[in-house]
């Protein structure tokens, strides 16, 4: 099934909640190891928790390759299993080059058989570092997602640069766009191509929707980073589809005592309450 | 010692050459297997092949990833070798991220016994970004090359919209330099904190080195891209240093036959032959 097609599915049977595996060793709940066969064994309890309400599940890359190879083993088995328990799976590793180079990043991770269903990627490079990936997303049904806006402090620092009458993240907003609109889902009018849009720039994320009516927001930021539901309201589209919010440290670590993986469902649940109190998500 | 001045010196000792080690696993030379074990030994191949010659050696994550964790440990597995063999590594990865994962990203690649020298950096996150390697980089002696104007075609889509009355890599030069020039290595006035810009744009080169005058550049395009040596001539200072100048495809595949590694050294050797035509490299 096309990404965007699938993901606004999930979206609609549970919830836009995607929960982002960001197993920091040092963070990990009492009771476990603190290395790779811990975090293992982390990530698995953390799907186990959440697969019944969020969509999908966002693992941080950066925090497997800490643990170099064996810590890359762990993500892979991770993705395995987040797919196995019906999870979409959003590998965040904000990739980026250009030619036969962006080519290897597309085949490592957006290949027929990968249990990654998207990837994140960071747009410097222009359009020679997102062409290899729209290619294997059409052709495996798989998605991207391109940072557009993010949510930290210095984000303006470039993406808020004015260039005319614009500003650099609103330009970079109708270059992917232009890309998106030709890789439409059937079901859904969504694009395969999706944009990092941060939940702590409201403004900014209510008229990217506008210049963005084709992709599916990933939106972070929400919860820890002070992203509140009635922020992300203007990601979403009429229907309560069109975006999914994420959230780590706020469900991960929502416990680090022996009931970590109940204060982690228990969180998740939540914040899809808290969601769905701001959205009109039509189910059928 | 400051990563800038083993840098420096390396460039005066050897030359400016940077091999690019871009182990695409379908493009091995004839008599080595194409998987995990075969890019391990076409990867030692290469580097006992140029260590001569080169300065450094740029192992290029994607086409390691492409293979899974085992790839990884290859790419550890080289990085370890090629500093043994008294390289220096820089990882190409072009890693991104904010807060307590850019942190992770940082304490994975540049870490107190990490056998990487620096990481190539991607700057669309703002400093928030690029902070956190510019503390490993303080404290364990070690760099990273941010991305400033990339040898890519579609470079200019984002790197060159005009902002006021500069544009936008101009901007980012800017903000990098002046974190740059707080870094600076005792001996050569270089910052830990360097630049990648391209060998295909000779005359934003020309601009740059006077905007950062920090900052080694990391110059790709240099062969297979298009760019010869009298175009990176404006990359470097006056006696010959800050910068080094990477090839991949031109060395490491030079011959596909039998005769991979004397053709690697070749290669190398030549380049390095055709970059003291145009420079001056002052030994002392």
């Amino acid at each position: 099934m096309h990404f965007a097609d699938a993901l606004t599915a999930a979206t609609k049977e549970k919830s836009p909640v995607c929960v982002g595996l960001d197993p920091n060793v040092e963070k990990l709940p009492e009771g476990i190891s603190k290395d790779a066969a811990g975090m293992q064994e982390f990530c698995k309890g953390i799907i186990d928790a959440v697969k019944d309400t969020a969509c999908c599940v966002k693992p941080q890359m950066a925090y497997f390759e800490q643990l170099g190879w064996e810590g890359m083993k762990v993500f892979w088995e991770t993705c395995a299993y987040a797919k196995e328990q019906n999870l979409i799976v959003i590998a965040d590793g904000k990739r980026n080059d250009i030619g036969s180079t962006c080519d290897a990043y597309a085949e490592a991770y957006l290949n027929e058989m990968s249990p990654i269903d998207a990837l994140t990627v960071s747009p410097y490079l222009g359009t020679d570092g997102i062409k290899p990936f729209i290619e294997r997303c059409a052709k495996n049904d798989k998605g991207i997602f391109v940072l557009i806006k993010t949510s930290n402090p210095s984000s303006g620092e470039l993406q808020d640069l004015p260039c005319g009458d614009e500003v650099v993240h609103e330009h970079m907003a109708q270059i992917i766009e232009s890309e998106a609109a030709q890789q439409l889902g059937p079901e859904t009018s969504f694009s395969c191509i999706g944009a990092v849009v941060g939940a702590t720039y409201p403004e900014e994320m209510k008229y990217l929707r506008t210049l963005m009516p084709h992709s599916i927001f990933l939106i972070p930021g929400y919860g820890a980073q002070g992203g509140g539901a009635a922020d992300i309201a203007n990601g979403f589209i009429g229907d309560g589809t069109g975006a999914v919010v994420n959230s780590s440290r706020g469900i991960i670590f929502a416990s680090t005592g022996s009931d970590w993986k109940e204060a982690a469902r228990g969180a998740a649940e939540s914040m899809a309450k808290d969601l769905s109190g701001v959205l009109q998500i039509d189910k059928s």
